[in-house]
């Protein structure tokens, strides 16, 4: 079942550890197969050395594991929530990458300082508040994907979150592209920080360049890249 | 003697430095064997590119060795005082991890500023007191053990502690789990200083918050992993 | 068509990634054949990992593509304007690499502390203005070149700029040369912050070390290397 | 001539890269044969990559080659002066490396802040003042070399001293140790950096803890390691 896309999600499972944003079993990439309403993710806690393609799990819009040995990652049902609120999107990641958590563990957005940002996210990557103890001792990961969703404005322009306390949430059209974003997410949260130290009194790229930039790779005008 | 034990101690050992935590022969892992109460631990002052299984030193809960070209960690009388002192731990950890001997070298606690900290410590990790000038000059590895019960809260609950002015310490049911608890502190304390950096004002974690995470991993509620 | 070249501007990109300056796809090396006037560069937005020597592009000073299947780096206008602006040069190349962006992005000059900068860069390295609205909304890439020309001092002396909220171009005789440019920039910045951060009131090098190190390796005396 | 010691010092000089102290060309190994006062080294700007045993070169104590037939490090006359000044030393180590020659280019000593710092030097590791404008228009090396032999206080207890706006030098009986030392200095100048980020307050470590652990690993009392 999904064979081909389970494939998809355990690469980019193993992506994230090769571009350095995963230690232990901290993160997870998640693909949907809108044609089913099927997500297939990664096992809980599965290390990353011994997992495999077939190790991946298939969930139903419900949390209902539908094919699968193993148990699904816990924050599976925020994957879902996800899913259910973007409909352009067609992968998750979750990771716990040192500078976009610091800038979680800081409850700050990331402001866009440059066109490294500028490419990817158009505008801040916002920070969205800290759950509160109900939404925490009820359905944590339901309730953290519904936070998401209500602080994420326009999701296609910002594919990006940070969730207070905890660390950061991408996601794209495809696994591929949403691990990608988590990728530039880390390396601009590491530039902003560094930026700030260089010069406290930095400021946010005019608005022309943030434009400029985020349209030469998205829109019908994009030139960047061979499509 | 000890055959499997050494082996694993050996791999533990090994691992620290995949993990990025040792340069040189800056650290050791041991095990122990409750049955016996025989402590395995790496050799002194070896070099983790010659260091071999049967290169582990066995050693009896009075330090003396029981097997064993090579001599033992000069570290080994600390690590004995943890098993003495903490009845369900398997293993001990030492390492002069950058960020984590950091903290240790300013003397303070590691806030638990997010949930990548409350998986795996149930608060702040605490550092230790300096010793005395009469527990450096006397027996100096053991008084450096006594230090870290005084100063350890629920042992299990919080398995790592930093010694001032030198560095951290970090334990487990296994020494495989003792390791991973290295990897986590290492990370969390590097996470802590940047978001300190980003946010002077940045709170710890609120309670509920910390519970759920460390409760999502520990203890007979836990839901995270495939056990 | 000039495949000696070709196979050089890939390996130099490539060299980007084993150097640590390059993530994803945000970077490109070009050079320039001076005989016949074509530029060879990197096509836009391939991966690193799939990309051939066969895949480069050549393009004339007009940007125009006279060989290649795939369409050229977006920033061959800047590249083009260099190389108009800088007769003496032979290869080009742009980063994102992290400190030196954190210095564009804060809008600073990287300040001259020690020998490390001094033995490539004769002075700082500047940080041009940011483009104007008009420039651009104008032809952006080529403008971005115009004005690294404008910013620019002695382009032999300082073979280096940042582009103010977007990143480094570094420049060389040859694309090897450039790209060693680009990695001198990028420890150049870092230690510049690290500076700072450990004396705020460090002072720039003293005119005469500048000058001894800088003339140890350029010049008719230098006395540096094999040659 | 000297193949064992060419060998040495080659393996040496790639260590350096391994150890992530080195990039492009910017450093040098050496090691001094006391019985015939001949010193091989590294040649002068050849890459790492391509570098051969049979590479390295051999001087007398006046610089003058005798054999190899490349030009030696443009550095040789600095470490001469080290091997003139400091008997008991047979290899000698210069680097770039990131973190210590930040603090050279601030200007300031290495505060001992812990352990890590105390095994291996004894006490602050000092910043040699800035070579004068006669000093540098002279004999520049040669100079270098002697401002470091008067800053150095014991050579033996502290193996290792920064040039102002330039970067670290380090030495041991062996060249195999003078290497080690250069890895303490770097691990042990981040360290310093961050331990004074955590808290500015933070006190250089207590005498007796300093003297506790140099003398674990130094003296007739050593107990740390195999000897």
């Amino acid at each position: 079942m999904l064979e081909e896309l389970k494939k998809r999600v355990y690469e980019q499972n193993i992506a994230l550890v090769r571009h350095g944003l995963i230690i232990l079993t901290w993160g997870n990439v998640s693909a949907i197969d809108r044609a089913s309403g099927l997500v297939v993710i990664k096992p809980s806690g599965v290390s990353y050395d011994s997992m495999k393609a077939e190790d991946m799990v298939v969930v139903d819009m419900d949390g209902k594991v539908v094919e699968g040995e193993l148990r699904p990652s816990s924050d599976t049902p925020t994957h879902i929530e996800l899913y259910r609120a973007f409909p352009n999107i067609g992968g998750v990641v979750h990771t716990h990458s040192t500078y976009a958590t610091a800038f979680a563990q800081a409850g700050r957005d990331i402001p866009p300082y440059g066109t490294t940002h500028a490419d990817v996210f158009y505008g801040p990557v916002p920070c969205a508040p800290a759950l509160t103890k109900e939404e925490v001792e009820g359905e944590y990961e339901k309730n953290t994907g519904l936070v998401i969703v209500r602080a994420a404005g326009d999701y296609e322009a910002v594919p990006a979150i940070l969730v207070k306390n905890h660390g950061p949430f991408t996601w794209g059209k495809t696994p591929e592209k949403a691990v990608e974003n988590a990728v530039t997410l880390e390396e601009t949260a590491k530039m902003a920080v560094l930026t700030e130290k260089i010069n406290p009194e930095a400021k946010e790229v005019d608005g022309y360049l943030l434009d400029r930039h985020y349209f030469r790779k998205h829109g019908k005008n994009a030139y960047y890249g061979q499509n």
